[in-house]
């Protein structure tokens, strides 16, 4: 169904849209914690400046203030916070004597950024924040699992295809050393643009604006182009580039023990990508992004990498960390509101406990009772009406079993299939049904090919795109 | 452990009882769906018209403004919700349309004040709410469900003795009529805090602030003091009290259902109380309370009523409801600050796969991918290190196991139960620990004992209270 947003950038859902959001965060929960992640949650406030330490003024974050506060009282400026990555680094670093490292936590919070709403971005968003946390040092292995659960979860849930692309910022570094620019950090960010604006974009804007030597700026774009997926491939890409020096080897070096390392099903759904940068200014090895395969123009889906100082706070120890976010609104933003995710039925209710009388009443309470102990939901239709409409109501809401109890109360009863419409004699304290208990969701690959051909997910400007995306040099 | 409150009135838990929390959060969501609950989520904010709509101006609200607002800019007016039960009014309101009733939901999520900390106060909080809302006209049953969902809720938990208190807005404004009360209102919410202030301070009150006649306030005093536990008793208490006309009747009827048909373990958990009154504005029939039974002066830990037109917003429509709301934050404020809960372990992550030596690590990520694949939790030790050192950083995070990997590969391999010291051969498609997959919580009653020894949760005045508790008319 559609998202509900009767104010702007705020999603809200539907019952049974809420029910598969639930279930599709459920399952991503699941694999954190087979991951050996533990649940962190922080406040959703924060000190102002402790939300623009990072710099990050860009970002349109909420102020708060008391509505009864006082003339001239000087509450402390508080603010919502924009992502996940602050806080967290704000707790690691005020807790860190309580807290075992290497840390593997977990956190699914909403953020909120007052920006203009646009496709996937909303004012209000619910992110998946993932990250393992070392005192010292923190060796490429974490990287591995990193990546390995984002392969791990992408195949698990009820996706599209997913490519997840990665890469190292090292790399990058040491190709801008290696062509003499001092000031890398804008045509990193120009780089990373390349799926937006195209390479000629890219190419324009680094010797307009940078100044950048037209044969560097080329190189800059050839050097994006790479594609591996393997160590070796990787390894045979650079020594057709022609570019060498430490950095570019160190990056390889972890770059390629991810691809190696990494298991996953599909070749395909792992690869490295010289052209991912990640904009943020705090990664400093490995970066990685995924986006939906077919809509690549909508924005990515999951991100993260690897940085070195984000939680140390100022003080000397370095805590090197490696994680990422999963945007779950962003995902729900578009494949639900498209009716592309699909659930075995719309409510995990399971029977529809009909009523004889009012004055009856016991009797369904009493079945309830017994099919809730073994842990099979149910709802007591509340009415003395007539059993059709009794009916007639599991059937609106989807409810799989009608329950009718014995007038001499106890366990019997007859049981109703609504999908059969197959009526049998049954005892609640042993009947099963046959449908799960538990709500299972799954892609519905006809509504995803549909989403494809909208202009408002594909970019409708096919033509445009392709000419801007095709390489010139 | 103790709460982390580095920001006043914003608690923040560390990972061991964070999982605690989730865990608690986790049984009332599983008794919620039992029962045909279904999850909802509102967004955070709402248009500060809505949330002064039922003219709660008394509630602290916090209003938002973007940092990098304009000069002069007219943004909508947003703020925080203060409770759950205004944004879901709001919500039924907006989507009626596309609702079945009666719906019947759960919403656990964070709610925001801007008011002083206290004892049990904090300025985010978590609440669960839970309401069944019809359309037209809503049966008894559904205040028998919803109480009967909160006795088996507060059973099931890992809690001390917890008192439910039910009694019916019906039977005190039969009262008040019956001694000739006009205005009710201040003197509900007056005789509503005998538990805070005593019998003598409402006494006091209500003949100097109302001009209640004496005899009047001692017999709404002699009212607030009927306590049963069946219907038969509650008629009994009433025909002694002497006061009787249609609206009493009509109250005692619907609150001597709920004692006879909600089904509980022990009578005593569950009671007529006829000086709950609850606050707030929109009950109109039953109303419900719990408290911790050892600690009287702490805040109440579950409430909610009947309301009849919370969600009508206007229309011709009725739209009855029932429902409450726990007061998460509340309940683990005290017993998870205490330590009176505690976990089977203080992480769910079950093996912790040891690393032989950094070349090694994919011989330790193929037995941790096998483990997974079974859902059994795990963790990678990264970083080459002596046994000695990877089984003690196990111990530090409580990981019940470590398996040690051949250098072969394969799922073979030994695993050590740090508990016991034996470690034995093992196949990682097979073994199964003894230790349970998941995180069981218990309450332990010897932290309890302390916790109601200590002056701030049992208020350190006890002989003042015991005074001011006794009756005195």
């Amino acid at each position: 169904m559609p998202m509900l947003t009767s104010l702007s950038g705020f999603p809200e859902w539907l019952p049974e849209d809420q029910l598969i959001a639930e279930t599709f965060v459920e399952q991503i929960k699941e694999k954190f914690r087979q991951f050996g992640f533990t649940p962190l949650r922080t406040r959703a406030v924060e000190p102002l400046q402790t939300l623009l330490s990072k710099g990050e003024t860009s970002k349109e974050i909420y102020v708060l203030r008391r509505l009864q506060a006082e003339e001239g009282e000087s509450d402390l400026d508080l603010g919502l916070h924009f992502d996940l990555t602050v806080p967290f680094a704000r707790y690691v670093n005020e807790h860190k004597d309580r807290l075992v490292f290497p840390l593997r936590r977990y956190q699914v919070q909403e953020a909120w950024r007052g920006e203009r709403p646009g496709l996937g971005r909303y004012r209000e968003f619910l992110q998946a924040d993932f990250d393992i946390i070392g005192e010292g040092h923190l060796p490429i292995q974490a990287d591995v699992e990193i990546v390995q659960m984002c392969v791990d979860i992408l195949s698990a849930l009820p996706l599209p295809n997913v490519q997840l692309r990665v890469n190292n910022r090292k790399i990058l570094e040491g190709i801008y050393q290696a062509l003499g620019i001092v000031d890398s950090g804008e045509i990193l960010r120009v780089v990373d643009k390349v799926d937006k604006i195209g390479e000629r974009g890219v190419f324009d804007y680094l010797t307009q604006n940078t100044g950048l030597a037209a044969e560097a700026a080329k190189m800059c774009l050839r050097a994006a182009r790479i594609k591996a997926d393997s160590a070796a491939g990787l390894h045979e890409a650079f020594r057709n580039l022609g570019l060498a020096n430490a950095a570019i080897s160190a990056g390889l070096d972890e770059l390629g023990a991810i691809l190696d390392m990494v298991r996953r099903e599909d070749k395909g759904s792992l690869v490295a990508d010289v052209s991912i940068a990640r904009g943020l200014d705090y990664y400093t090895g490995t970066v990685f992004e995924a986006r939906f395969a077919d809509l690549p123009r909508y924005p990515s889906i999951l991100g993260g990498g690897r940085y070195d100082n984000l939680a140390s706070g100022g003080s000397t120890n370095r805590m090197p960390g490696v994680g990422g976010s999963i945007g779950i609104s962003r995902i729900l933003g578009v494949m639900l509101n498209e009716n592309a995710l699909k659930a075995n039925r719309p409510t995990s209710t399971v029977v529809l406990v009909g009523l004889i009388s009012g004055e009856l009443y016991q009797n369904s309470a009493e079945i309830a009772q017994i099919l809730r102990g073994r842990n099979i939901a149910c709802e007591i239709y509340m009415a003395p009406d007539k059993y059709g409409k009794q009916i007639r109501y599991a059937a609106r809401k989807g409810i799989p079993y009608i329950w009718f109890p014995s007038e001499q109360g106890g366990s019997l009863g007859e049981v109703k299939d609504l999908s059969s419409g197959v009526q049998v004699p049954a005892d609640a304290s042993q009947w099963q049904p046959a449908d799960i208990l538990g709500i299972e969701i799954s892609l519905d690959r006809n509504a995803w090919q549909e989403i494809i051909q909208k202009p408002m997910y594909s970019g409708g400007k096919q033509e445009k795109d392709r000419n801007i995306n095709n390489t010139f040099t």
